[in-house]
């Protein structure tokens, strides 16, 4: 069944406070030069369901492998630190990371195992654990007089250059209800969360009363339509994390089943995952274009995965969309590598509207405006490789000068 | 039977027209802006066996769909253009390079399917015949008075920034024998010729006497240790081609089995080819560095090869190769992602011979000296899993503004 996404929201503001129940704030602790902030809480005034999702990354960072052992509790927090990953640190950073979580249940006095901990930043460093004490107690002691979405959004970021938030209201029944969400994401942004890759923190609230059982399967298919199709780089990170923590407090109707509520809920959940990862792309390092890969009719699903794939990861298409270059060559060269099933004499290839290629025929006078529809920050490649019914797409960005300077000088 | 390369070779000049019976030469017909040369001709006095390789790409050039009628005949010549890859120009392209192979046949008085074809540059424009027939004309005419090896491997660059000609002579039993290659490289270069891929285009000449079906396995052989270890971008062009031709006239005993004058051969192959390799790179699109990844003691070669096209695929790691940036999280974070089977408490990292990462313990103290070493033109990165015996090595390049500078600014 193949769903019109649900319309009946609106946005509001707040961020991942704007559920009920949670409190988030951010400061200072000197992990990262300039006093920016650096550690970031997140706060529930009860405890949460949870469900999240890890990068697939063989070498996985502190955070992630600490997180493993408590991920079945009911969570009340999560503390965050960016400017170091915590990764490849050995038994010392295993510990950092429990310690991390050990100090905010004791600030916080919750009890052990209810905290979840998050590191982004340089791989491979040993933690500041002077630092993130101070930090910690600091965020802990702020968050009670002070709740500050922007702050957290603020204290997760590594080479974003804007703080990500968006929070939508609907009703469930009489009820309204809230998802907030926050994410970092910028650099190594290849995602795979069957669960994930890639330096992306994710961090989404709700008030919705749900099981936990179908917290964890609308967000892992929230995460397969949004987070799992961008692509900045090639590259997974070790860090990866998305967490998505239920406080119940809006009093709706508990979805238990499969029914309206829960499809209306998970609707809105894929929505603004999609219009998250869309702001984490158009933050991509150097992104100057939003660039939709969108591949339709093929045989399988798969086989329109590695065409949009192939496309997206392209340097050659990336480098022609810097260049504002409609470069097709480029794009059909990568069709034809992607090693899914094409047939030439079925294939359509458009820029926006525009056919450039139709079934054997190239329209060369076309060119120059689909060069034109190139010049809009946002648009669409669209394949029809005329085969079959399935679909799938991608976002991703052009690569820039920009992406070259931020990565030869910056130390993941 | 893990042979050693034999060094009982001598460089020597003369390029493809080293071995006995080759004359080669290459005009401009206008083709190229700025009348660069664009129109090469490699003819040998007898007819010759041929070795080839053609890309995997499912979009492949006309060049490639034509030649594959005559790659069973023995071949006299081979016509060359570039400035326009003839790919994806439908049913005209296929008989303008059938028409590039008679017109060749007619000037040379030789027979039809005796002549083969390449073309290279912007795929989707159709060959401009009036001056193609013109350079073949012309070239024609020339190379009955002159060979010049050098033009001919200036006619086949594209963004290539110099020619790249190499020669070797040796001896099988009491008889001289020689082997000679150029090649084209620069961007989309990501070959996988088993057969291959990538805009690249090679030509060998030997004046060994060689039974066609080992000249054939010797070909294989050598590109699955040269160019298929070789990448510039993640890109496979639609185009690339090696032709390898044996004219026989050394007059060695004709080698029709695998016996050490066959050994002999095979092996200077390799050397040849891992040279031209090595020099593809060195000119690839921007770059500035040759960077040798060697996965060692892997438990099977195919984990080898997956760990070592991760990290040179990596534009994290291609960035921090470019702002020699010993970032080696970057490294360890594509290990992780590449999908082989690794162990952290038994991997090893080194930069040149400077350990990073050992066994679980990383030796940060040593990061400044691998920075030193990251200065030089060429250096290696060496994994060595600790879990096997196979071992499996890429040769790749920084990526630089440049590359971004050349492919956002010029139509593949």
């Amino acid at each position: 069944m193949n769903q019109e996404p649900s319309r009946e929201f609106v946005s509001i503001e707040g961020g991942v406070t704007a559920p009920l129940g949670f409190s988030a704030n951010g400061v200072s602790c000197g992990l990262k030069k300039g006093g920016y902030k650096d550690i970031g809480l997140l706060v529930s005034k009860v405890p949460c369901d949870l469900a999240v999702a890890f990068t697939n990354n063989t070498v996985r960072a502190a955070h992630i492998l600490q997180n493993l052992k408590w991920v079945r509790n009911k969570i009340s927090a999560i503390v965050v630190n960016s400017g170091n990953a915590n990764c490849l640190t050995g038994r010392q950073g295993l510990k950092d990371a429990e310690r991390m979580a050990e100090l905010t249940c004791e600030h916080l006095r919750l009890p052990y195992g209810s905290v979840m901990i998050a590191s982004t930043g340089k791989i491979g460093e040993p933690l500041n654990m002077d630092r993130v004490s101070y930090g910690i107690e600091k965020v802990c002691r702020n968050i009670k007089t002070e709740s500050n979405y922007l702050n957290f959004s603020q204290a997760i970021m590594t080479t974003d250059t804007r703080p990500k938030n968006l929070a939508y209201e609907f009703k469930l029944g009489d009820k309204k209800v809230r998802i907030g969400i926050t994410a970092k994401g910028a650099g190594m942004i290849k995602p795979d969360l069957n669960v994930l890759h890639a330096t992306l923190l994710v961090f989404i609230t709700t008030d919705v009363a749900i099981s936990s059982a179908l917290l964890k399967s609308a967000l892992k298919e929230a995460i397969d339509l949004s987070f799992n199709r961008i692509s900045v780089d090639n590259d997974t990170s070790t860090n990866d994390s998305v967490f998505l923590m239920s406080s119940g407090l809006a009093k709706n109707d508990i979805i238990q089943q499969e029914n309206d509520d829960y499809r209306l809920f998970k609707d809105v959940l894929i929505q603004i995952c999609i219009e998250m990862a869309k702001l984490v792309i158009k933050d991509g390092e150097g992104a100057n274009k939003l660039l939709t890969i969108d591949v339709q009719n093929s045989l399988t699903t798969n086989d329109a995965r590695k065409v949009a794939r192939a496309v997206a990861d392209s340097y050659l298409v990336k480098t022609a969309v810097f260049g504002q270059s409609a470069n097709w060559g480029r794009i059909m060269a990568a069709i034809g590598y992607s090693g899914a099933k094409i047939d030439l004499q079925k294939l359509t290839l458009s820029i926006e509207d525009i056919v450039i290629y139709d079934k054997g025929e190239s329209y060369l006078s076309n060119l120059s405006k689909a060069e034109a529809a190139m010049l809009q920050h946002d648009f669409t490649i669209t394949i029809d490789l005329g085969l079959g019914n399935k679909h799938y797409n991608i976002w991703t960005c052009d690569l820039s000068y920009e992406y070259v300077k931020i990565n030869s000088q910056y130390m993941t």
